[in-house]
């Protein structure tokens, strides 16, 4: 059977199953309105470590774990590890997941990773390659600030277009074994740059990364929006929410009543002053664990297409002069 | 077909080809033993381009179009661009790969993505999900130093157990269409951090992952050193490949007769001043495109097992007195 469908997308002959998800969030988040649904919250944000970067990596290591429990496998079951975090080097990411001892693919993808990492997740098992794979992906507030921006002591002002980097890590079990939740197809994302500068508005950055994405998957698969209970972007916030919804109409698709955005989901912006929404590649992770999938598990939503975007924000072409493009990774994911 | 083979790899039911490669290489690279068998050479370090990052976008961009050309192709018919390289955020690889409009998985394995774009795209290829797809890596000696160590202006004084890292970038078209080499099997490496904390030494911090790597290799498809023509490590250098050697015989297996190393073969240690040799994910890239493949497609060589060596180094982790643990990424090619 032939899977390639469309330009940019697969529709799996034998669709895979998460069959587990766990997730591992800071004390802000699990103050957030998804703060009771959550595995893991911590309200020390070093997570018992003496900096960050570690924090970050103990958030992996806790969420791939609780992941792995909750399989009801071993973690020598699990043949491959897709992880990515939004660190250089994707230090969280190595050093998180060094101790389980299983063949590691790093991937950067920015905060769009927990997409590309489920897709090749999917791939890989759906190809008979691997009987159990992992996709955890992680972000962390101190860490992100510190690469991306500023150093926290500084305090620096944040314009209201801001997002604020969510402290997370998500994890995923992909099988062939039976679950309530199949990934039936993916659409990958290409590289899309509209020329925007501003490292303040990531939402304008991802926003036509984003619609790239919706719009051709709706294409690949012949379907509208109508066909999908949820569309759910991974960290748009509330700024980038207005510019996809608009771009998606300039192409002739309507989906604000569909549209859902993790950023958006995690914070109550009034009460936690957290601007534009939630970000980072942790944002995506934990809502689709601790919010998404169960809904679709317990068939409240039967399908839905979930499109983590990805800033390639960098702080040295950022420097020299250069855009900010964006990237989003769509995944078709189906109650069953 | 049982594709799953031993603990960490797998034997291609239908084994991809690559059909064609291309490399581009800076100036030194150039002047050394390799120099007359790369497609491009350029002698301006900064490819016409204004600072090093974008010099290295450049290089990506010529040698996945030169790659392309070979294949006699168009750029439309590559399903997924599967590409990386040292630097933060892959800049080199979205801002230079993303005129080409090809959905792209972005990867990091520092010094051992080669090996890991190559395992992915054969595993998409082999699966059906796609019948062209493209790895692209690279580095550059100037925006390493820049990110990884000191200012060039610095002037700082290297050990000799340091690498030189390399300026080029290497492309591959993997596809279902015949050619004369083909990935039969893969074997995906695990971090492996024996505590070396010496970024003048990656030779050092490599060597454990490579071992480990080519062990398993051995291992799972139940095969000896001289079941290969070649053993060849991406970028060891003289000093990680002392160690390797050792740490193999220590494991039962003498592969002296057959190791290789591009970090070794790319730079003329007595004329070209490069210490313990060359380095970086460009370094194995090139070497496969110029040296290896044309050996393998003329049958000179019947099986090699090719595996890029990445050091996980991030001056964060390091600064905050982390180890530098390794990754190693086996490929079998073979001639046909």
């Amino acid at each position: 059977m032939e899977q390639k469908t469309g330009k940019q997308s697969i529709q799996f002959a034998q669709a895979p199953y998460i069959i587990s998800a766990a997730s591992v969030a800071g004390k802000k988040e699990g103050e957030g309105p998804l703060g009771k649904l959550f595995d893991l919250v911590c309200n020390d944000d070093r997570f018992g470590e003496d900096n960050w970067e570690k924090a970050e990596s103990t958030m992996q290591n806790e969420a791939l774990s609780a992941a792995i429990a909750k399989a009801k496998i071993q973690k020598s079951n699990v043949r491959y590890l897709f992880g990515g975090d939004l660190l250089g080097q994707l230090i969280a990411t190595s050093f998180g997941l060094e101790n389980f001892d299983i063949p590691l693919f790093g991937l950067y993808g920015a905060c769009s990773t927990c997409g590309e990492s489920l897709s090749l997740a999917a791939m890989t098992v759906s190809a008979g390659y691997a009987d159990y794979a992992a996709a955890v992906t992680s972000s962390h507030f101190g860490s992100a600030e510190k690469q991306f921006r500023f150093p926290l002591a500084y305090g620096n002002q944040k314009p209201l277009s801001a997002t604020w980097t969510v402290t997370g890590s998500g994890a995923f079990i992909v099988s062939n074994k039976r679950g309530n939740a199949r990934i039936t197809g993916i659409t990958t994302g290409k590289v899309v740059d509209f020329g925007v500068k501003d490292s303040m508005n990531m939402g304008a950055c991802m926003a036509p990364a984003a619609c790239d994405t919706i719009y051709q998957n709706l294409m690949d698969f012949c379907r509208s929006p109508e066909d999908y209970d949820q569309i759910i972007t991974g960290d748009l916030g509330y700024v980038g929410q207005e510019i996809l919804i608009e771009l998606m109409k300039d192409r002739g698709f309507d989906i604000s009543k569909q549209h859902m955005d993790c950023g958006i989901e995690i914070f109550d912006r009034d009460v936690q002053d957290t601007h534009s929404g939630g970000s980072g590649c942790g944002c995506s992770a934990v809502t689709l664990a601790a919010k998404i999938l169960p809904n679709i598990e317990k068939g409240a939503w039967k399908r839905i297409l979930f499109v983590p975007t990805g800033a390639l924000l960098s702080t040295v072409s950022f420097n020299e002069g250069q855009s900010v493009p964006g990237i989003a990774h769509g995944v078709v994911i189906e109650h069953c």
